[in-house]
């Protein structure tokens, strides 16, 4: 039998056995309801109190409350831009975001555009960059949000969000950015980049599934988009996730002692699996920015073929990686952030995303390297788009 | 050190060790997006819609996909109100709730209110039973959805749902449940109780906190809430929360196994514990229906005194059980259940509430008897409203 490995930890990630450990007496002994007054019910409070501030200074904030704890990054998009259109319309109705966000926000921007919000797609480079510039171009007296994201999970591009950011509170609008693929890879503080709210993931950062957080500067004005009990200081209802947000904290708490060191080890396997490919396979691009990007990401594209095929052919050797981003993956549609770098349909259908993790191992890059090259050339020789001197 | 005594289950309950053991392996072995197209992937898929089938199976759905998971009982009331109401205001703006409802369905309805809705609110007889003709009294052309409870967790008051749902059904009406606080200790199927949307919660039935479920039959229009990568037949975007929903379904598979030996047993005790303090305590009176309720749970009030502090000086004796609703037990508003019982403040504030739960035994409530007459004792000698008669 041969060993598994696994490289889309941007679709799905183990829990770091530290965290299982952490969690594991939030689900057996301490289970009271942190809303109850009785010491049982205290105790779980305070363990989703000392949670809230270790996520808080995780990412710089200045007080623990500006943590809302939600069940995802999807919620925490959700909170972030619905909450917040919804409390500022008087402001204005227009909305600024990158073409290559996480389709939460891409989907929750077509939301409010029916409820009469203006939305304003920034276009990237090919390498996926948004110009800070074309962010001071596209405002105007109507914006109320920006949203750029911190990375792309799916090609690794980092962006510019300081300098976004910068020009944004020039203008004394907010500033949104999602987190999710960023944070616990590489540094990320909230007060330095200017931020008013930021999404977080716990998976993200080998936490549980199911929790996530919103960074809600103190002042910013949002709506809840539950109602309920008023948890979350009214935010967010519902009775917490103890174990969740404990095990998000505990995440939190071991990337910011570990996450350099874990990058490094990352981007040195990341760096190999790039030369190895793309020295080995003729017609063999990268996706994304040749340098600013995540350390954990490969995107790759390979002429004539699809994504979905080399997905299924590395499964048969026990290698999963992804073609995409998970959540559209089920769809046969293109990646829309592929299509925004100017890729065509055949390019982006033909890309390969490698998304390392922390228990990922040199050989397992050996392995992946042994296998990449003879799979493409199999499907090449398959594909009526090849042409005949790259099979010969 | 005296064993300390969990008698608040209502709020928050243990995780079952064989459902913990259930989820394990999804934090640590199998973490794979159910969306990702890898065989690591599709093991995580298969968990999910196994997990779908046991709990639809478990509440009589005909089909599992009827199944939506969600984040827990609270966000399931949104899904279920805000994407009814809103996916159907072309045929209506009226909607009729019980006032006993869970808080979360009360500030969804002052929501919906804001948006248009008109709510009506069902009374209650001093045990808290819905009059299903009430229900027919007040639905009008414009009525599209009912929503009462299976039993509130307060009070214990069992409602009488199919009959509300076999007039609401006549009529064409959508009839919406929150099972919450009912399922897992009291029988409940959706084909016979004519139910169109059911809102469920994990931990109340001993799974793990921050997951829940919503039924919504076949047909049912509904628009999502939570908006992204289309998770959840597009009705609750979001990367499945796999352990949490593992679970909740083991949790179902137990208590469909094991619910009536265990409610027999919790019902037993709680009648101890009835007993024994209506017969030791003057002016002590049950609040919800004598028979009609849930079988773990028991509400007294006790006249001149308040609840609160009953929770503070059982807790120093290292008994936990709360004063009411642990979603309204941070405010000092008296609950808004027991005030629609037609109590007074005073009355509604010297109210306590026992939800037992499976690891209580026979002792716990032996110890609970012997400690709370003494208690309600000293505090009635030390205030102001105890007539002199009753604390010579």
């Amino acid at each position: 039998m041969v060993k598994s490995i696994y490289m889309d930890n941007q679709a799905g990630a183990p829990v770091e056995p530290r965290v299982f450990e952490a969690m594991k007496p939030h689900f057996l002994d301490i289970w009271g309801n942190p809303s109850s007054t009785h010491s049982y019910g205290q105790q779980s409070r305070e363990a989703v109190e000392k949670s809230r501030e270790t996520v808080a200074r995780f990412i710089g904030a200045e007080r623990s409350n500006e943590v809302v704890f939600t069940s995802g990054g999807t919620e925490s998009n959700n909170l972030a831009l619905i909450g917040f259109a919804q409390r500022n319309k008087d402001k204005g109705n227009h909305i600024l975001v990158s073409s290559i966000e996480h389709i939460s926000i891409l989907n929750i921007c077509k939301y409010l555009t029916k409820l009469g919000f203006a939305v304003t797609y920034l276009p990237v480079d090919k390498t996926g960059l948004v110009d800070p510039q074309s962010v001071r171009e596209e405002l105007t007296d109507k914006t109320i949000l920006v949203s750029v994201m911190v990375a792309n999970g799916e090609i690794g591009t980092i962006e510019p969000i300081r300098e976004i950011g910068e020009i944004v509170k020039e203008k004394n609008v907010a500033f949104h950015t999602d987190a999710v693929a960023a944070v616990g890879k590489i540094p990320f503080d909230v007060k330095t980049e200017k931020i008013d709210m930021a999404s977080l993931s716990s998976n993200d950062m080998y936490g549980p599934k199911g929790v996530g957080a919103v960074y809600i500067k103190s002042g910013t004005r949002i709506s809840p988009i539950t109602l309920g009990g008023g948890q979350e200081r009214g935010l967010r209802s519902g009775s917490e996730n103890v174990p969740g947000i404990v095990g998000m904290a505990k995440a939190a708490e071991i990337a910011s002692k570990e996450m350099q060191s874990l990058s490094a080890r990352l981007q040195g396997m990341r760096e190999q699996l790039r030369r190895g490919i793309l020295d080995s396979v003729p017609r063999a691009y990268l996706n994304g920015h040749p340098a600013q990007r995540l350390p954990d990401n490969l995107n790759v594209r390979f002429s004539y073929i699809e994504g979905e095929s080399l997905v299924l052919s590395l499964d048969m050797e026990g290698i999963s990686v992804s073609s995409g981003s998970a959540c559209s993956s089920k769809t046969l549609e293109p990646s829309h952030v592929l299509l925004a770098l100017g890729l065509s349909h055949e390019e982006a259908h033909g890309s390969l995303l490698f998304s390392l993790g922390r228990e990922n191992t040199d050989e397992d890059v050996n392995r992946v390297l042994e296998v990449v090259p003879g799979i493409v050339q199999r499907l090449r020789k398959m594909s009526p788009l090849t042409p005949k001197d790259l099979v010969l």
